[in-house]
């Protein structure tokens, strides 16, 4: 059978209540389906996506040179079987591919939020999704599964929506993001920040589009080593240096250093800067325990047979991370759940490259 | 006994041929001293120091907020015992604490050099420093010591000048930059080039001193990413939000992101970009094997007794990289070699910062 993809965007009049307080209101969600629904709506797979994913996980649109960020796993006969599951994946609120974010117009006026957007959570990304699923009439779901960010908001189901999913597959990821982890945020936040031509969110679209931001570049690129691990980039580089350059220029780079370059200035054309700020942010202040006495009451409330996998060489959120979770998980008696960690010297990114390292772990926990 | 610490600077009219082919013509090397030189001089200690590190590694000037660099390990009776051993430090050349740089005036012209500043590498570093200790009359030392691209230096001494050390100890280092450390440069590199007020090297002194290049404090972020570990930022600064600061508030801080913004501007208010970009360089093209048919060749050139200390979770210079030097020592027959990984979770850092966890090994490989 063929992937069946298809877009769509909802919009949405009420106002969605956010954790800081505040209201989004109206606000719009685009999202990507894959498969086919079955008549009792028992086949759902919802996906979640990464700081800089969007709905687009699977498939290839004309025109388009690269296919969806997850399309190695979402497909007929791939670890997520669109031939027996229906796939759905939405871009989260405050990202920059259609739905609302801070480069979306603020309602009445007809200028974008900018820094007017409201700091979102994961827990807000996640009700958002939510209500998107209630309008598509799905108050259940086969299974939650997600990497990184999208591990969050998979975690933040499981809490927050106890009964909504049967199961929760949630993949290089943590119960609570790490100064680390904020540490290379913060360095990506203050590069956009001091780029003269961001203008604290008054940048030239045009700009953006032609060349991009080199502030939102060069943080990128600090982005990028957070994603891999000292081994990993030494297999993949070692200290291979551009043949056309000479060793004691000094500009002469590296293969690394091109690869960084190459990353950087390709994504600030794609991605906005405000989003950006707005989504790190929300990584940041991601923590399962807030609003609980402790991380364990907090996973009391899972009742979905939960899958936590991690990989051993990931620095952006370690493994030891997911094995307190799985330490707590026992402790508290909960019965329903298996952690695997996966062995890899690739880094964070093992999640979407390395792909056949856990395809299997995927499939068991989707069909067993 | 006192410190003694004195400071002096040399100044060179013969060329420096550098690695690269070109030359460097007159230059100055800055060092301090510190301790007694005993009439056979033979109780010479070379201290080498890091990227940002100077000649200033012990002692206290007046009006000074903080002691030399590795002010704990330097001094009577402290593990580098300036009771007894005379102790120089000098400013690596491609610095800018006095020794010749690329804000250094291009002879015969009044100008900076800027980019007409040639690269250097550690080798040049340390044949300008072997150059300075003949000007002393000082032929033979008793041990050089450093760590990280202090640690490079020594090792770098061992092999090109075998007969110049009875010691080195080396630590926190590598036998040859790898991809992850390089790939922090180049963010470091690029966020001073992209900053408007680095204007390719013409920037305003005056602004450097009073506010700083904000491109510098960016990329010095990323760089005290590098100097720590998770573990240790885990443990420094858990998850702590700044008091006054909303969790809501797009920029509110976590204690973790106002530790990189303390440290990043104030460092641009002290160190030269020029002099960050030409150093860093210098790391990036730093491998002991360049010019020998393999690394094994290099180490054969060792006679000196050779210390190496690495530290476990050092994700900027490895204890994998020491390991491989270590197994090369043995496989190559070399009896006079010993090799420590201390067990630490702080990351690079700690050898300028857990000093007590290794002190004792420093003192055995000087006194032993």
């Amino acid at each position: 059978m063929s992937l069946n993809l298809q877009t769509h965007t909802e919009h949405f009049t009420n106002p969605l209540y956010l954790e800081s307080g505040r209201i989004l209101e109206p606000y719009d969600i685009t999202y990507e389906t894959y498969g086919t629904l079955n008549d009792d709506k028992s086949n759902v797979v919802v996906v979640c996506h990464a700081l800089t994913g969007s709905h687009h996980a699977a498939g290839l649109y004309e025109g388009e040179a690269k296919p969806g960020w997850w399309d190695g796993f979402i497909g007929p006969k791939k670890a997520i079987d669109t031939d027996k599951y229906f796939v759905i994946c939405s871009n989260v609120i405050g990202s920059c591919f259609g739905s609302t974010g801070p480069m979306s117009m603020q309602y009445p006026h007809h200028e974008p939020y900018r820094y007017k957007f409201p700091v979102v959570s994961i827990k807000d990304m996640v009700k958002a999704q939510r209500i998107l699923f209630d309008r598509l009439d799905i108050h259940r779901v086969h299974a939650i599964v997600g990497g990184s960010m999208g591990g969050m908001q998979a975690l933040q189901f499981a809490i927050h929506y106890p009964n909504f999913a049967n199961k929760i597959i949630a993949m290089a990821t943590t119960h609570a993001t790490q100064p680390w982890a904020i540490a290379f945020n913060k360095v990506a936040q203050e590069s956009i920040l001091n780029d003269p031509d961001f203008k604290q969110g008054y940048y030239d679209p045009k700009l953006l589009k032609e060349q991009g931001l080199s502030g939102m570049a060069v943080g990128r690129m600090a982005g990028h080593i957070s994603f891999l691990s000292p081994e990993s980039m030494r297999e993949k580089f070692g200290r291979e240096y551009k043949l056309t350059d000479g060793l004691y220029e000094l500009f002469g780079k590296f293969q690394v250093e091109s690869y960084l370059e190459y990353n950087g200035y390709n994504f600030t054309k794609w991605f906005d800067p405000l989003s950006y700020l707005y989504i790190t942010k929300a990584i940041n202040i991601y923590d399962l325990s807030r609003g609980f006495d402790s991380l364990d009451e907090a996973l009391k409330r899972i009742t979905s047979a939960l899958y936590l996998i991690s990989f051993k060489n990931d620095l952006l959120f370690k493994n030891s991370e997911m094995q307190e979770m799985a330490q707590i998980l026992k402790k508290i008696g909960n019965r329903n759940h298996d952690y695997v960690d996966i062995d890899s010297n690739y880094g964070h990114d093992a999640f979407l490259v390395e792909l056949d390292k856990f395809e299997n772990n995927v499939k068991d926990a989707l069909n067993g």
